[in-house]
């Protein structure tokens, strides 16, 4: 995807070739696809991948170079195709790999316009951003129609994958699955049998490579009436950003709408707004505090205000993926219901 | 695991402290538990782990310092605990890392000497990776059970995928599954009906953190005399590396007896013969060709010949996990049948 304009970006640091490293974002987002594997090298003239003679020498939008010797046939393609300096992406690369470069050519960051590439959403991307919110969406029907069947954090955090599986996908990041208490720490990562009380439960499928990432709090138990105030409130928050979110907005003051909506509450939210995804579970733009970033046509956000309180255990997190599109406005692609749902034991 | 060896090379290389970041192989060596947050200040006096204030202040083994703001924080634990020179492990290290380490210390690579740690495998890490190898065995009698439910490759890799989330663990890596020309492709990675012919499936459970790694190919509809000529002597060059692999034993030369098993087939073998693994699917000693490395007390590695014919469309691969313990010789920790299983169709 956009590989034409990185042609520009060649063109205007005056670079022979941006070359990729597998298991990184940038590689992920060119292959467009699952693929864990080779190095990418992408030319003014042709886009190119050198892979392993372990794997089928064929990718779609790619001339494959299939090596025997890697070393020799490395430095025979270089030779041939003359590349002689070559940008690479700095925030995304090992020690190894850029010494590696730095011994073949002239290299130069170019990272942060490789990035920018992926602030904005084509169509293609989109597609597979839905697709991954509505299976996270049935996923989480699934997770409120088996509850009762769950005795164990790690017992819904099991289903998640498994669900994700059956419908294509697999996951965006590690599913957080925080009951009671434990709903307090906003990333916990540990496994309890289920408490009472509140339990946020966080998680997204990836579709393709592309991520979702959804959070839905849920209440296990009776509530008292102060939590269901306090729910109302978070919500109010996530609903108040949602409708102040368009093209054109900073994503520090959007953090600062959430700190206001949430009043002598914004002490108990610990993170950021919210954060472009994409082939990353994070990417820009991020409504952290101060943040200098815009919401752009094209972008896709979360907005998802929390509240943790260690000291009445209280922890709630609403979370949506948000796209901006023609309207200006939020497009919200994730469709679960946010009425607070309680599950009797 | 073996944070104590971690001492002799602080005391060796006269360094205040080992500093590892999360994601790397030596971070998750160290907190033993799949865990993907963090800085990891190995220090003469006691391990810490430097966290997110979104995860819990608590974790087994380390002194856990909760940050608030990353950078003060870190310097003032800098300071009050002295820390001038630090090593760090430049094979699995990103560039803004390294830099980052580079402006706060004297950091100095001691890889090899961490990564040699990994090389013998403690009772702790046998525990687990037996565990993954049992996981692993039970899939495949699932694979061999469920068989005619699959109609495309992808359906015995979700079926893998799907089994060892329900025993508990996850992959450690994602699932082979080659059918009919399909297996000429080593490391096949797309997606097809299953075909007739020998079908390879190369997969393995990550169980806490810890890999295993199986092949076993499977022949879908009827094989001819010559596909029984070919699977037995793959099978054979196994059994024998098996037989041969001891204690002491350069790696090199085990290859080069599979080698010499296959004869004149040998020249369709075009990968190594195996490799260690652990919290990595492929870690020291590596049996590629001319390796100099030696099976120790403590190895464990794979053995896997293999036989890619593009001209026949035959691919097939044989894959075990081995342990070397106080018997010197080769334990078997993956036990299931190699005896060609047939599936008509």
């Amino acid at each position: 995807m956009k590989t034409g304009e990185v042609r520009k970006i060649l063109l205007k640091e005056k670079l022979d070739a941006v070359i990729l490293f597998n298991k990184s974002p940038m590689f992920q987002y060119f292959v467009a696809e699952e693929f864990d594997h080779g190095m990418m090298i992408l030319t003014r003239k042709a886009n190119y991948l050198f892979l392993s003679p372990l794997y089928a020498p064929k990718f779609p939008g790619f001339k494959v170079i299939q090596w025997k010797r890697f070393k020799e046939d490395l430095q025979a393609f270089i030779r041939k195709n003359r590349i002689r300096k070559v940008g690479f992406d700095a925030s995304n690369i090992y020690l190894r790999q850029k010494k590696f470069l730095s011994k073949l050519f002239k290299a130069k960051d170019v990272g942060d316009q490789l990035v920018a590439l992926r602030e904005t959403k084509t169509p293609e991307e989109m597609a597979r951003i839905r697709k991954a919110c509505r299976i996270t969406d049935m996923i989480f029907k699934g997770i409120v129609k088996n509850f009762k069947s769950f005795k164990k954090e790690s017992d819904v955090a099991k289903y998640i994958k498994v669900t994700a599986l059956e419908h294509g996908a697999d996951m965006a990041f590690p599913p957080i699955t925080a009951s009671g208490k434990n709903a307090v720490t906003a990333h916990h990562n540990k496994d309890s049998r289920i408490n009472k009380g509140f339990m946020v439960l966080d998680f997204g499928a990836r579709y393709k490579g592309y991520c979702a990432d959804m959070t839905r709090t849920v209440y296990v138990g009776a509530p008292k009436i102060k939590d269901l105030e306090i729910y109302s409130k978070v919500l109010r928050a996530q609903k108040s950003c949602i409708e102040k979110a368009k093209i054109g907005l900073n994503c520090g003051a959007l953090y600062d709408h959430a700190v206001k909506m949430l009043g002598s509450d914004a002490k108990y939210f610990v993170h950021g707004l919210g954060h472009g995804f994409g082939v990353e579970i994070h990417e820009a733009p991020s409504s952290s505090p101060k943040s200098k970033d815009t919401i752009k046509k094209g972008s896709v956000i979360t907005i998802e205000p929390g509240y943790y309180n260690p000291k009445t255990g209280v922890g709630i997190r609403i979370e949506d993926d948000l796209y901006f599109g023609k309207l200006g406005k939020a497009e919200v692609l994730t469709k679960s219901t946010k009425n607070l749902i309680i599950i009797r034991r």
